[in-house]
């Protein structure tokens, strides 16, 4: 992980925050979320992530999307659902699900790559 | 930290997602994050909070908003204003920072206090 997710495109996108407190040890955690965020990465539409999780346990991923049918075909994907059960099953004590609609976006230093943010653009 | 937050609001309702990467050691980081969520949490329309932070220095607090109004008094609040410079000087190597509009939400297990998740609602 080497920062915040540049994403070079303007809001309207969508992200999928994914708020979780871990079970104790990893039981094959680790391996799990590595392999998802790598096959995410690869579908269409996906655009980015931020991802932590700290040492008590909690955990937060955010996944930006560039839009609503790009997310429900990733939440229907087969690798991805059998994860979904594992997770319920082994890994996780509780988590959360929403999915927003990101209207605004900026970032610090500026990110020359990024789109001015807070309706300041062109 | 003890899960995720548990909101007793039907969508929509709004979300702030601030992605950072820490500079190494901790300058009075924790004090300031600490007392910067207290105070959010006493400010009206706050509706609830997720935050990690890893051991790599990435972190992901995503707070949630009764609507965009009381976002935008608690990022005047001059306390909160001055942990912002405080944060680009001392803390922060980068940041982002996005607003969302919450569409949809749903926990597991279920929550009884939170409404039912994906438009299955009364």
């Amino acid at each position: 992980m080497t920062g915040p997710a540049s994403i070079a495109l303007q809001p309207p996108y969508f992200a999928v925050i994914f708020a979780s407190l871990r079970t104790g040890g990893d039981d094959g955690y680790g391996a799990m979320a590595e392999r998802m965020m790598a096959l995410a990465a690869r579908r269409p539409g996906f655009l980015g992530a931020d991802s932590a999780r700290g040492a008590d346990g909690m955990g937060v991923t955010v996944s930006y999307w560039r839009d609503l049918d790009f997310i429900a075909a990733w939440k229907a994907d087969a690798d991805h659902r059998l994860a979904q059960e594992y997770g319920r099953d082994r890994w996780y004590r509780r988590y959360s699900l929403r999915i927003a609609r990101v209207e605004r976006a900026s970032a610090w230093p500026d990110d020359p790559s990024s789109p001015r943010a807070e309706g300041k653009g062109p």
